[in-house]
């Protein structure tokens, strides 16, 4: 595909005890790196989308480990800034059945937080580039961060590259009232937005609207999200829609709403490797079929495939091929394996 | 929690092939240490109660090893015997959905089955103690450990101390006629009883009783347990309710009887990972809430709910909150890791 | 058990991603030995009867590793030839949940495909046997191992020892037409054939026949398998019925056409732990069952179980007693493993 | 024995790559907790040595997790303090033969480092102690831990508790002359002072003295060890001695100056699977045996027999038996393990 | 190789710490199967000697899993019986360095304690057979065995069969003076005398003999070995030389006395992975070289080499190719793999 | 670094049991991508060289996963050819002491083994570039992989672009006749060639020249290295010195002939963990010096710090910085981790 792409975001590293073990007895740790807009370049490097990413990493060996991960698969990460006191990292407990999943951070002071503007050149960054992506998490890890989002977000909007944001609301990071400042502040340059009805509400203050039946939840859509529209002037509103069964098994599908019509996805029943990701996984599979003009229908059920698969792969990325999610949302059936 | 608590019992070394894996080909089996009335003792001080084990280790290294594990949860070790000829071992051989588990006992001659009175200071063990819990296992470990049982129990009668009692019958250590006459000897102490209704009528000979009608396993609580409640007067019966639907998925309940009134737990569809020690969960739930002076509806909420977080964690014991067991009974829902 | 049993295949050496990982970041394979007459042979193997392994095996460490996987649960390889360039080796990525399993084969010039009869001494091999098994695979490997593999099926007719077959079709190893011409060369000596409607329909070309009404898929048997019988005189044939859920969950029975009844087993519901081997597990299963002379519908109970239990253990083989699979079908329910 | 001990430091955890491994491509970290006077309480309780840890652990799951490696081997945590942050981690890549080790910190803003002397009850704490021992580098973890240290040395000594102290200068944590600074602020109370004879010269800045001879790194005691005796008062100067031949080989001894005269320990030869916590080992088998009024002569040798055996022992304490280290110095030999 | 061996002897469990953990902390051990005629048996086979082996092995499945150790290197396990308790266990904690091995015995009350002469078919285990092995060990396991290894070296013996005894004296299992009474019992019927010098003073009570001066080991032999064979007319005594240089370095050689010569092997720096099994393989490595009807000098440079080999080699048997062997005594050199 | 480099070669997938274990009994394979060109890439990428790699990988999961290992490091893959039915393997046994090392190459029929100038552009490959790397494995896998290496280096010649070799003889691969032939073919275009002195004299037929005198192995480059140096006129000659003390540990260093003066590196005795690789790390280690205009001295000491650097690193990559290759040959001894 010869569209390119650059997301910005912190690069994580995540420490998991193996298997279905707890924190308190685990004797080792498995090794992951990621973060959401380091997932989503993943994912659409992956794909094979020219994919550039943005971050700041320590200049140590973990720093180098991490984006030795982004690199792996094609990922381009010549214009990362390197330096600051230490990669932002968090441990994460995987949950199973009746047990939830649980998760610690240690990102503040990360290298990623002390970001500043002088440490990247834009116009390079931005060569040749349709799409920028960002998550409000990169707006939510210090005012440095929020700040260079922010200027990524207009330079972007001034050459006319389209701007993908996703709300990613982190209650651990910011408060509500934080992320509305935040978020307000970046919402005028957003063209595609990844955000679910309680976004809206929550963050934004927008009421759901008379004539909500509350029996559906796509009810909701036909009453909130016209009045955000018209508001933002968004080309895309994507959500995700999550029924959590237990910690290992979740109905999902998604539908996008383009100002004017719904375009649904099927439902899956997943069972639950690692949810780390999924939602990356959506915003990827959205912004692949997007970037490849595809419909509107198709993007959201590439987007809710791609999600759902990667419920079942370890780690932060979805590492699939096109083949493989279009098998799924098309019901071609499963490979035995032989 | 100012209230201290006493349990006896042996301490086990568990064997189990890791993953899936049968016996026959297993090249490491995974080491756990536990033992019914251990399991109860780490879940207790797990949950912050002020615990103390009373066993008998093989003074070697896998002696170390096992006193090693209930130290390390804050249980007081410091009145455990060492001694004897060998720790009691078993294996385990964990099922998977239509496949069963398997269980090979090696603990025979163990150290604790060498058990005496001589090597423990009883008054110093009961010294500020609420509350003594032991199982039906330690009665059929050997005549010297149902003989020091009894005196455990016979004492901590005499001092006021409550007596809780888990029948916990095993085929493999005793027939059920051997079970009733050690129980007998011993039901006189007990104030809590955990117990199943196919434990009075095979172990205790107590019929079922006229008006019971077999399609609600409830009903049978009506006839019955009056019955038992008269026989032995204790404070309590509590039992669990178990649906096996395979080896690997079951529904969960549980539900107690104060001799006047029946309080019925939620019941829980499990995904199992681990079920060993889930018997135990659901005892130290309910002391736990029974230490807290917390209401019957409480008690048996918190002991089911407990038992069932304890078959999604590996190993023996149920290293949980209080905070989690409650959010799970409460319905409070999934945190999802993030 | 008496009876002596012959199988003639490939052994492969398997390669697989532990837990549920991808070919792509996987840092380790698990090694295991299989190969579909190779699996009947160790299933039959260790349920006690008497079986003798032909194949080619390469005169290096992992021909020998090959066979000592044979050799330790009882197989004679004593007949087995040495030499070749290289053991055939297939990579399974396991699929989970909505996630298929992928399979890539590295087997073409492999030390079975360059077999001979001059290899071995069919008459000894022979001697004392009863039975004689071999499936599609092999007469797909190489023109070599079709010609060696129609050489035992016809003396071993000629000796009155009983040939079992299974179709056993892969589309990555040989076209249908291919297939066509292999299969048809050796119809003639089978007297037990495992194959499913579809290999008759597209392999043999029968049509289905009239009166089928599709919604049932038994109702295909009353009007194809009679005609199957009719032209190639099978003592029996059974086939497995799969009701694919997700990749790791399957709906699984299976049926036997005596040419005059047909008995069909139970249905299971089994999650998947590993699928590979299931096949060879219905087949061992069945004659198991066979040469232990039981009923038809002890036949296809043990065979459908048998096959059931293969799900839920690691490894291309069926390490279960025959005690296991009884007590599945007979229903007995779930040791709980205490 | 009856003697209590308190030690003051920071609980950190460790995580490293399994084997070999660098971190550049490590899929796990192998999960430890430790830090010096933590490690010397551990070492000192698996002695059988009543030992109390004063730490501040953040009240999270890996607080909960780096305790119950202190409690798993005995050491009392009842008066440690929970909140902060995070815990302190370092990440250690193992060197081997020619390659060094890497460690790399991430113990900025650590729970231990917002320590405040309002979170510890200082006489309980020293209720019946009599040895107190702490670190440089817990002077060197943040003001408030210096501050904290210096009262805790003062109280010491005014209760008449002996005053251990180790230099254990990291200059990853401070410069030299803060270093001199701390240090000189604590030494007046220190009894046992743990150190190397660089410490003296580039810390306390004391010239080596005339009558040197360097060709013997003895001979410097001599003439460098009575000046800061006659400064410092201290009972007793104890160092070890490394050669270090390779990553994974060194030679190690170590001596011992009382104010008059010096003994000196055994030299090894020590291959090395894990040297961190070597020296906190030297200090506990130290500390152990002048616990045990020993002589000076047994005191060294078995410090340095403590030490020695560490190297082979994976994680951060010294998990030995008197009669290990004592069969070490006298030479017995090695037992062939049958 | 056309000549059969049989060797007596009970199979053991063993348990081990991975790497080089110690047993304290360790949450798995690897399971291994032997036992020192076991290890003979599989030793041989696996150089392709026709071997039986006689055992015991409990009726379960850790005793299937023992079995299935030994079927997989071809050892004929026919005549092995079934039943009795347990499976004799070991926990073995391998030493590294100045750190000791550990071993812990569970074998008391093992199946194989209870064999019994009724449970073998002696004639026709000893069909065709060449040479029967069997150690002190065996002889030390119960009154049980050491009747039953004195009937099966008293038939041998009558038949015509060699009879190789290696004296194998462990301090855990019996004392000098018993071991002394037992092995006297049998020595009579002994051809092959596998034993060190001190076995002959300390457990036959025969005196070194003047002359000997104490500086060569070798030296010894002049005296002690011709008055050992006087008395009990062996046709080969075989005695290896550890020079234990610490727990993972050893010097290591071997010689045999045929009551007129002395062949003395190369000499050995072996570094260590696991030198249990290591005497067995310098047993097998003689007895493999013996019934080839080699010089006395190729036997013992085989036997110490295939001994040299198995110290690197995990487990306890001597999985080596006979070229292996000769490689290495030849000193041929090593191949760089590639 | 400015200079661009180009690498020809196979691409590996590399299988190998864990830790110290054999084939025949291994129950897991290491995985590692490699191959000589291949290597000499990613060790210079590492160090920071932009480095293009060509060569045909399957278009397959396996062969996604051998180059996700040269991009993770930086390497360009862009020009990669995509095909053929299997990725060239090679299962690696590491030795470890007396035990040598073995493996088993399965790269015939390799995806590479059919590469053709047709899938490549190779003005576009080496627009920029300033050096070609190629190795005598190359040669060797085929007729169309050694024209296809021909062509590069001719080209590359042309374009003035400097040509490496490495002649790295592999017996398994080509005989020595038909080495001389293919080697022959391309050392006209040669300026840096890699070599022993058996390479001359075996391959190239170079007598070693009168005046030699054996006993240092330096010496023999008076004599024989002018001749050869007369007759290809390279610019470099380099090779490495390997003592085989055992296969955990050699004595290792290098030497340069630049056609006036030797230069001779120090001599590192070092312990392995895997010595595959260090031929191409010795290589990359030359390169990386040579592009950086340093002395020859300073070229063979980084060249054989590197390649004595890569033996304690797992893998078939020499994952090091320029640091670490500096601070072992200026002897700036070992960081001990803290």
């Amino acid at each position: 595909m010869k569209k390119k792409v650059v997301t910005l975001g912190e690069i994580l590293l995540r420490l998991s005890p193996p298997g279905n073990q707890r924190f308190i007895n685990s004797t080792s740790f498995e090794v992951n790196y990621g973060g959401a807009e380091i997932n989503v370049a993943v994912d659409l490097a992956n794909l094979g989308v020219d994919t550039r990413l943005v971050t700041k990493a320590p200049a140590n060996e973990l720093g180098d480990a991490a984006l030795r991960h982004a690199k792996s698969y094609g990922v381009d990460t010549s214009f990362v800034a390197r330096g600051g006191e230490k990669i932002g990292t968090y441990f994460l407990e995987t949950g199973f059945s009746v047990r939830s999943s649980k998760v610690l951070y240690d990102r503040k002071y990360s290298a990623f937080s002390t970001v500043s503007k002088d440490e990247f050149d834009i116009d390079a960054i931005f060569e040749g580039v349709s799409l920028f992506h960002v998550s409000g998490i990169t707006l939510a890890v210090s005012p440095e961060a929020l700040e260079l989002a922010e200027l990524f977000m207009k330079t972007a909007k001034e050459k006319g590259i389209t701007v993908s944001f996703d709300f990613n609301y982190r209650s651990k990071m910011w408060s509500l009232k934080d992320a509305s400042i935040g978020i307000e502040r970046v919402l005028k340059y957003v063209d595609i937005a990844f955000a679910g009805y309680l976004d809206f509400i929550n963050i934004l203050g927008i009421p759901m609207g008379e004539g909500y039946i509350g029996e559906n939840i796509l009810g909701c859509y036909k009453t909130l999200y016209p009045k955000v529209m018209e508001k933002y002037n968004f080309k895309y509103i994507v959500s995700s829609v999550r029924n959590v069964v237990s910690a290992s098994k979740n109905l999902y599908s998604g539908f996008v709403f383009n100002g004017k019509d719904i375009e649904i996805s099927k439902e899956y029943e997943v069972d639950i490797i690692d949810r780390v990701g999924s939602g990356d996984a959506f915003t990827s599979g959205f912004l692949y079929a997007f970037l490849a003009d595809s419909t509107d229908n198709y993007k959201i059920e590439f987007a809710a495939a791609s999600a759902v698969l990667k419920h079942t792969i370890p780690g932060d990325t979805n590492i699939v091929t096109k083949d493989e999610v279009e098998k799924l949302f098309k019901g071609i059936g499963y490979d035995v394996g032989r």
